[in-house]
């Protein structure tokens, strides 16, 4: 569908008070693509907007609306219509929304939640904001061991339907610890006076409530979970984590890793809504520390003055040999980052990782300085043996070091328990210009003599 | 669990033959633990220990286990083991299993597949690699639409075990279209002598044979689905994609954006298991071509010989500002691509993103100028007044167009229909190099007289 046009559609309906058809089209859309509709709106129009749709369906819009749009809405609500929203929506969507919200407005929602509903909200907002804990939602189908098949549908008829997932379902004792975990479609397939207990999977993998999200995240990607239940130090079952919660999680991973590793302080919030000013913040602590670190490079320079004044070609060849260090650095920085993000490389391959990179290296550099060579020995008007040399020895181990701080820095930031992404292009490429730099004025001037050339 | 030990006490276990002891551990863990358990054996002990397992778990484990251990179990299978576990494996497993094997393997593994399943497996081979086809499994559960409840719950119970979800089931006419989507719960939740067709969902979202995984993949994080329905050109089922193959892409094609992002030409297969030379094959091409754009720069400092002879502390700041410009570029960059990758910005976005860059630019330029600026004035002997000008005037400048270079490459390229992720760091910082050092020069030239500085 073309997004624009049929924004301009929605509007000039609306413009025209064309209510019927609005309401028409709207309902033959996903709640999603409603909420992304309503999201471009301009605010007035959006409670009047809003109201056409059915209540369920409203409900559902509104979970997915972006906060400003949210909060634009609660302001709008009757108290009557904010009791319906509050009474439709999972409580770890109450809980992001009230995350998100001004205080004013989160008293007036929690003051319109039914006390239990608060309870549980209660309960999961006082977990930190990256743990298991606060993903969960508390919303999930509990069944006694010692019941059947056909009683169990019943429970799951009764209460499902206020339930985030009814496919898995937990058994619990009466002290509220974990014994089993149960699937509709285990139940389905067996006879209908089976027992619970006889019938439930007593393997059980679960969560503590202050797990790292990521970590969650990168359970559901391997055991390919639909939920996963989180207990908490008692190994009580406290709550549930749903498959589309994990993958929210791992999106946002990814992207602060993105942006770890490309020198920016990771924010919250998406591209065009952040400011220009808040953007220039999280970029500006590493561009200072990485600007006033390449002085280093600097003033190595300045050492070999009497060098490259007397033979200035050698200061052309600084941006490629800066480059080549930074670019090889890089590719091997991102290759181990990203192993160990997800669990392909671990500390125990360090040796491994190391021998690796440092063949890659070696072989790299060898090619560069082949090619390096042949293109100077073939434009360079004097001392051209002399600079290919130089040159040729300088690019291998310059893409060696590159590579053998590539892989070494973000393991070692691991060990730490630092952020291996931190250790990224960025701080590789610094690190590696001031040794190039300082590598290659070495060989040039060390090798002038042997090669006659007239270096002071 | 310590895995290093519990490898060894497993390993131990087995060689003191052990097997009942064995049998009870294995019997607790999950498939995919014990397929990563398997895949550090040596390969003469998998047929071995593969054989204590029970047949639905061993065939559950195998479907998890690398390519490597599955070929070796296949080459030491009879042809009875080899059609058991065919017969429990699902349809898109056996694809990518065909997909990793040597041919006489292949041809082995299909003689000893059931005529429909061959069919299946033949069907979803001949899609391209990375399109919806490929990742979908043909094995869902089909209603018809006049269908009761009670009777379709009947099918679910006849059919469901071979199924890979039963919780979303589809209703197709008889020519095979789809008429609509019924989740699990809808049926749960219904009275048994409701019709299906007055339950079925018909706003059907679905993806097209050909379609891209990426925006398959996309699909299921957008939407929260547990299985997207796919149809061909005439509109008719062929299969279904499930969440967790969706979740799997997402990680793959993730890997592939840090790759293409680091100037690594994306490769399959895991770090480890990649030899030296592949890894060096895949990562030569983009230093190669970056290496020679770099000789620009080099040219492009050789004009200026005499400024830097004459004052050759100007070439000490070259890696800084060199530097500088790649970091901020990569910023930029990485941002703009991987908003674009999540869909937070579009084409449609250009002006806005452009200001916000250059704003961006202009803030973040200010600030290391005047920084850079105090130090140079602190620090340099002589010309400091000159040399903090101009360094700060060509700082601003630098970050100005490494930003804009930042946003605009990656969003020239998905104009274009290429892959954004390639005009990431490596290629924007080189570019940006260029400039930089051209216009540091131009400055340091053209202010040369107005402060008396004695360049050539």
């Amino acid at each position: 569908m073309e997004n624009e046009n049929f924004s301009e559609l929605i509007q000039q309906l609306l413009e025209e008070r064309k209510f019927t058809r609005l309401r028409s089209i709207l309902l033959e859309m996903m709640p999603i693509d409603i909420a992304m509709l309503f999201d471009e709106f301009p605010e007035d129009d959006l409670p009047l907007i809003y109201r056409i749709l059915p209540k369920e369906l409203a409900a559902e819009v509104f979970a997915c609306l972006d906060s400003d749009s949210q909060e634009q809405l609660i302001l709008a609500f009757s108290d009557k219509e904010l009791r319906i929203v509050l009474d439709q929506m999972y409580v770890d969507d109450t809980v992001d929304l009230i995350e998100e919200m001004p205080a004013t407005v989160v008293k007036r929602i929690l003051a319109h939640t039914p006390p239990e509903k608060r309870q549980s909200i209660n309960e999961i907002l006082k977990y930190p904001d990256d743990s298991a804990g606060s993903m969960m939602t508390t919303e999930y189908i509990d069944l006694r061991r010692d019941m059947t098949v056909s009683e169990a549908f019943e429970k799951i008829r009764r209460v499902g339907v206020d339930k985030e997932t009814i496919y898995t379902c937990y058994v619990k004792d009466r002290n509220r610890h974990l014994l089993g975990v149960i699937t509709v479609k285990t139940l389905l397939l067996a006879p209908s006076d089976a027992i619970i207990e006889d019938l439930m999977d007593t393997n059980i993998i679960c969560v503590d409530t202050f797990e790292d999200k990521e970590v969650v995240a990168k359970m559901f990607d391997k055991y390919d979970f639909l939920a996963l239940p989180v207990v908490d130090k008692e190994n009580r079952l406290v709550g549930i984590i749903t498959v589309d919660d994990a993958m929210d999680v791992i999106q946002e991973e990814t992207t602060e890793d993105f942006e770890k590793m490309a020198a920016i302080m990771p924010s919250e919030g998406e591209y065009l809504k952040t400011s220009v000013f808040k953007h220039a913040k999280s970029r500006i602590v590493w561009l200072l520390f990485l600007m006033l670190t390449a002085t280093f490079t600097g003033m190595i320079i300045t050492q070999y003055e009497a060098a490259f004044t007397s033979l200035p070609i050698l200061v052309a060849f600084v941006p490629m040999i800066m480059g080549t260090g930074g670019n090889s650095g890089s590719q091997s920085a991102t290759m181990i980052i990203r192993g160990l993000s997800i669990d392909e490389i671990s500390l125990g391959d360090f040796f491994k990782v190391f021998l690796k990179e440092a063949g890659v290296g070696v072989l790299c550099g060898t090619v560069l300085a082949v090619v390096n060579g042949i293109r100077v020995y073939l434009t360079a008007d004097e001392h051209d043996l002399y600079l290919t040399i130089v040159l040729g020895i300088t690019l291998i181990m310059t893409v060696l070091i590159a590579k053998i701080l590539g892989c070494v820095l973000p393991m070692v930031a691991k060990l730490l328990h630092l952020d291996p992404a931190l250790m990224a292009g960025p701080l590789v490429t610094t690190i590696t210009d001031t040794c190039s730099v300082l590598l290659y004025f070495l060989i040039a001037s060390s090798m002038a003599n042997m090669f006659g050339v007239p270096l002071i």
